[in-house]
């Protein structure tokens, strides 16, 4: 128990100090004595997925200075990693040192204004995050819906610009909420033919499919490091067009965050040219270990990646189509490879099976969320966690789960 | 290189997917195939510090997901190693998820609304940095300054608050640009008669000098990983205080961040007693590490912690001295015992002696950095750093360079 400042007669320390000598001091908390727990699981729901040995090996190396050469060096490694992975050759590519939802915030944070209007196409939770960001920031709100499990058409995406009129569009593409994957061809184009600007939220796809941000005129592009990169949930990619760089430079109002201030960063990853400045500390280990997943993409190569998560999602959805499971997206093309959502038969308990999976298989599968809640399961198999033999561990557990979980009545 | 739009025939991936599939792809980049480098260096600086062992083998272990038991038990370690290191006994005590930058402006956006007058006491950089996040906030920022070097008497922050009435008074406790320690006892009960409340940025002093949240009054305090908790930089733990938490959630507007969103954060760090929801997604490897740098204070003690950096910043200083330096901070109690900040004598150059160091002695120290750029050396002694041994060290290499890098003329 701490003392209150009445009762200096209750100090014990003895301690001499500038301040505050005179209070006592709580004791160490027992739990922290105990060694931490930390179990072995094999982790398929929608991330953070296993980390791959070689990024679980860089969260051990010693740390380096901030603006040290060498740590400045791997900042541009993990420059070049981010490049490739997201196919583009804008220079305004780093990371944010944060999870994901620090780089959707950074996206919108950077390019959104007081009142200014952006169209979001929700078609799960993703789209739904957003919106709170954007209305938070005082943007002014427009929300395109899309039931869950659809995704949108080049037709109502230009109806919902027409309609609108906003000076940006977000759409996720892979939404993991729902399982679907979100085709981006011809979108660019799109809003560029209406003065608009794309953001893509990329979190759950990103290595898992085919993008290309410059090729599909993308202007704003984030994902995540605990997906298929198979890193801890840590900095996250993201890159803007030489358009986006544009609206940024050109705001009237400071942007407003500090930590998530783009002109700033780019300065601080080089993205500039000018000599690098303090702006924050950056995440020294999280970059060591993005650099690492960046690099285990690089070696396999994006089209072997693209090709390995496209085999075993068509893997698990032929098994699990076998079990007598049904696929919550019914349009093949649309099913996202890194997370797949199962409906839940009527005689499950939802809970009760992915519960079984983690006791007795030591597996995480998870439930829906937001629009899928109670209905699916979500399946995830990314980066180093998608491989055949993953898939056959989980359909074989799933098979018994599906024995011993079944009610006549529910 | 990408091809463009209208080069479909340069493809030469051949892959089948949903999108996409008739632009090429870039290649690898070759400097993704090297190893990653990264060299053992001794980090003398005002931080990060090396990190401690534990801290490093907890790098390693393998991602649990962010909502799983053991890593809520993890979870409920942390902020019970926060309570402790912070002494504070509040339930509203969290590590936000990113460096102590994204913890002031978490603390500082929660707070403050539009208009709000903040009064900011500036005695360094962290002055200067927190002006710039409440002004960007849309608050009314008043700055208090004192010449670097120097701290702020009880009578100055009378006056302050007399003259301005804020409701929000920010100061620095180990101003790391200025190696100045502001004393603490006093202020909180100071504001809280003027009807203020207090808020403390302990990043580079926590755990390396006495300090009392709940007996000193202290509303909001944060502090990084990276100094005397010796982890990478990472998740930073913050606290509130019941009064601080009320002007949160009778806030009149929302609060400007999601990703910072305290109520929000309460609720996934389990402080509020509701079931969890998913916010956001933890950065694991960042709490496991946060974990095993508490877990070592509390086994340590913060007695003999504050005495163990007590008594290196002495050596250094004597030391120091020995060597004809002069301290930068001539009141004596106001010397932070983990920075430490040397005056550059006339004849030598400041950077060509940290260059000096770190070439020939792979030893860290830094210059200055805002009011003190140019005028002085910092030498940091935190956490796991904090030894006789180090200090000997750097006094070595110091007497080596001073030796070397002496100019007759400058």
């Amino acid at each position: 128990m701490l003392s209150s400042m009445d009762n200096p007669t209750r100090s014990a320390s003895g301690l001499e100090g500038p301040s505050g000598e005179h209070f006592s001091i709580s004791e160490p908390p027992a739990q922290l004595r105990q060694p931490m727990h930390v179990p072995k699981r094999l982790l398929l729901g929608p991330g953070p997925a296993n980390a791959s040995p070689r990024v679980l090996q860089a969260g051990s190396l010693q740390l380096l200075g901030h603006l040290h050469p060498e740590f400045c060096q791997i900042m541009d490694e993990v420059r070049a990693g981010i490049k490739y992975a997201l196919q583009t050759d804008s220079r305004w590519a780093l990371a944010v040192s944060g999870t994901g939802h620090a780089a959707m915030e950074a996206a919108l944070g950077n390019l959104l204004e007081d009142g200014e209007r952006v169209l979001i196409a929700s078609h799960g939770i993703w789209g739904q995050r957003a919106s709170d960001i954007a209305d938070r920031l005082g943007a002014d709100v427009c929300i395109m819906p899309k039931d869950a499990g659809k995704y949108f058409s080049l037709c109502d995406i230009e109806k919902g610009l027409l309609e609108n009129q906003p000076i940006l569009f977000f759409i996720t593409h892979g939404e993991s909420s729902t399982g679907v994957l979100q085709p981006l061809d011809g979108i660019g184009e799109l809003c560029h033919r209406h003065g608009c600007l794309l953001l893509v939220d990329s979190v759950a796809a990103l290595g898992g499919v085919p993008l290309y941000m410059d090729a599909q005129e993308i202007d704003v592009l984030y994902t995540g490091s605990q997906k298929v990169l198979s890193c801890p949930p840590g900095p996250s990619p993201i890159a803007f067009s030489e358009r986006a760089w544009d609206k940024i430079i050109n705001r009237k109002s400071r942007i407003p965050s500090f930590y998530f201030d783009m002109t700033w960063l780019a300065n601080y990853w080089g993205c500039d040219g000018e000599a690098r400045r303090y702006h924050h500390t950056g995440p020294i280990t999280g970059v060591y270990m993005l650099r690492e997943g960046l690099a285990g993409l690089a070696e396999e190569t994006l089209e072997k990646c693209w090709s390995r998560h496209a085999a075993s999602a068509k893997r698990l959805h032929v098994g699990l189509q076998r079990l007598g499971l049904e696929l919550f997206v019914q349009d093949e093309v649309a099913r996202l490879p890194t997370v797949t959502t199962v409906c839940v038969p009527p005689d499950y308990a939802w809970k009760e099976v992915t519960d079984y999976l983690m006791t007795k298989h030591n597996i995480e599968i998870s439930g829906g969320l937001g629009p899928t809640a109670g209905k699916v399961w979500r399946i995830g198999l990314m980066g180093y966690n998608s491989t055949a033999e993953n898939v056959d561990k989980v359909l074989n557990a799933l098979q018994d789960a599906l024995t011993k979980c079944r009610h006549s009545k529910l």
